[in-house]
């Protein structure tokens, strides 16, 4: 699966897997995809230095890429502190009493948030890179909006292409007057920050509109069929995140989660701003449906409810609280229906891709 | 574009247009695709007819379909009168109030609503059934769940084919069983009345529930490239409808609506329950946004809310009240930016189809 931007970055197939866990992303890049790990997760630097160490002992030299979540406009002078008491009292009332009403257990002491959101911070997000340049990434990529300038800038100077998700082709032309390289075009279908655009409409019309700049579709893939309709729509390769959640190497931490994940279907996701402010994919749990009910409180905008929330999602995580348990996620989760190793999960979409391309060559009478 | 079912059918490429005009139907015929005439805006079974045998006289013997719009359950001995009067006078004065804040003329005497709804009701569509069975049909199709069992038998008896279209693989399934012949999966991005789940997720899996029944992939599709993915997805064919709305044999009847479809970007649609009680893709207009403010009241449940709109929107399009003229359409709305003759819009159907063919088969490395 070769296009022109694959082989700028040396790999075999033109298959992008976006995911939290370096053992992952380590195994994707073996397989001859690009493994793209995504660091929001992480809060202090030095553990991504430590996952980033790890990684370039386990990707036998193949190329990888690192996913960021950074605003492209700094607000200055803002601290965390400052940042946290924006948040209404009522919200953090409403948060309270969602957790008392399904009697979710306090953390202990000395336990530790698992479900981070400081990346999406900016001076988080910084320290980050200060981390990964040190690091031979091929790939750096931005979960919102266009990196500021200087960071593209020092990017494009350590040989690293710069990609950013887009949602609509406006956005999508913001990134190419921002500088950047590859656009990710995220469909409605696909897990996290997604607009209204679904994948088939989406794919070709940011193409149009920034092209020569290569495309990746995201969103609604995870068979080499789904893959092959990407690439029919004219992108040069494919984004896959929630394909790799029920990988063996996934550490999602949680049993319940892994189950839900595995028993969900299609229609069992839900866009809401209930995690982060702005509508991302997810599951559909007691969470979202408390913050999409009418009569609640209004999300608050990025990164307040995030902000607002990230405790909360810890405890739910922790104690496997498992009405309000949820995780991002697109609408393939429906095909999510075992645990396999991502070696076996690559295999499937590469066979699936030429068995695609066989079948519409037929179609078109050139078997 | 040959597959099993288009050759089942007799025709050349597995294109099937939906469309509510008898001139478009016959051009995509002619073309080589099967023009399938809706027959929801037809109130008297005798117009149809009309049109019918006008079809007859201009498909050159090509084979064409109906699509009907029948619940599949009958409700026993309820006059239109009788539903209309479970219509609640509050949703009355609601409609009376947003066409007077518009200042919407009322229509004059002997002026009939151009915009019927009354085909949704079965004892219209019956009669319409009568009719179109007198016709050499190929293809009937239902755009409201499978038909009644004695529809399909009568159908099947003639020689016809059933469809029926479906936004899940529950619905999907249901068909199957009720024995129709081909699932149309109809995507989130589609016009008319849509689920959740995008044509990107939805066809693999209505084809893997309902195998070895045919499918056709429905949404997002308007270009060959698209065609090419929902080939690629598993469809033996594909169901396009928003792509003839601006054909130059298209019969809008509003130069303010045609304007609207060629101006909209693919961000313009919304999926609303404001035109039927089902939710249907269709243009954002003030009417739309009216009906879907939390403070307005909640649209009736078909076939209520259908009724209740119906002389409201044809006021709106016979003086072409600009900002609440609308009409189902899907995400390509978009694509739509020349009026241009059926012929011309299905040979770059035809040519897409092969450039994303050539496309995929040089990065499979099959050139």
């Amino acid at each position: 699966m070769k296009t022109e931007l694959s082989q700028r970055l040396g790999i075999e197939h033109a298959i992008f897997g976006f995911t939290p866990f370096p053992a992952v992303a380590a195994a994707i890049s073996r397989a001859g995809g690009l493994g793209v790990l995504g660091a929001v997760r992480y809060g202090a630097a030095d553990d991504l230095a430590r996952d980033l160490d790890w990684l370039d002992a386990h990707t036998e030299g193949r190329p990888y890429g690192l996913d960021v979540v950074m605003p492209a406009k700094k607000v200055e002078g803002v601290s965390v502190a400052e940042i946290e008491a924006m948040i209404p009292e009522g919200h953090r009332q409403f948060v309270k009493d969602t957790l008392a009403q399904h009697r979710v257990p306090e953390l202990g002491p000395g336990e530790e948030s698992g479900w981070r959101i400081t990346g999406w911070l900016e001076e988080v997000a910084r320290a980050q890179l200060d981390v990964a340049f040190d690091h031979p990434l091929k790939l750096l990529a931005n979960a919102l909006g266009s990196p500021p300038a200087d960071v593209i800038q020092r990017a494009h100077d350590k040989g690293l292409l710069v990609a950013a998700l887009a949602g609509s082709a406006r956005h999508a032309r913001h990134h190419q007057e921002a500088g950047i390289d590859i656009v990710v075009a995220q469909g409605y279908e696909a897990g996290g920050h997604t607009g209204e655009i679904t994948t088939m409409v989406l794919t070709p019309e940011v193409v149009g509109a920034v092209d020569p700049l290569p495309v990746l579709a995201a969103g609604g893939i995870g068979t080499g069929e789904q893959i092959a309709a990407g690439l029919a729509l004219g992108a040069q390769g494919v984004w896959l995140g929630s394909i790799w959640l029920t990988t063996r190497e996934a550490k999602l931490g949680s049993p319940a989660l892994l189950r839900k994940l595995l028993d969900a279907g299609s229609g069992d996701t839900v866009r809401s701003r209930a995690l982060t402010g702005k509508p991302a994919r997810q599951l559909r749990t007691r969470w979202t449906e408390a913050w999409d009910d009418p009569a609640s409180p209004d999300p608050l905008p990025m990164p307040l409810q995030g902000l607002l929330v990230a405790e909360a999602v810890s405890r739910i995580q922790q104690y496997e609280v498992e009405p309000l348990l949820g995780t991002p996620v697109g609408q393939i989760v429906g095909q999510l229906n075992a645990v396999r190793p991502v070696q076996a999960v690559f295999d499937d979409l590469t066979r699936g891709f030429e068995r695609a391309i066989t079948r519409v060559n037929r179609i078109a009478g050139r078997d």
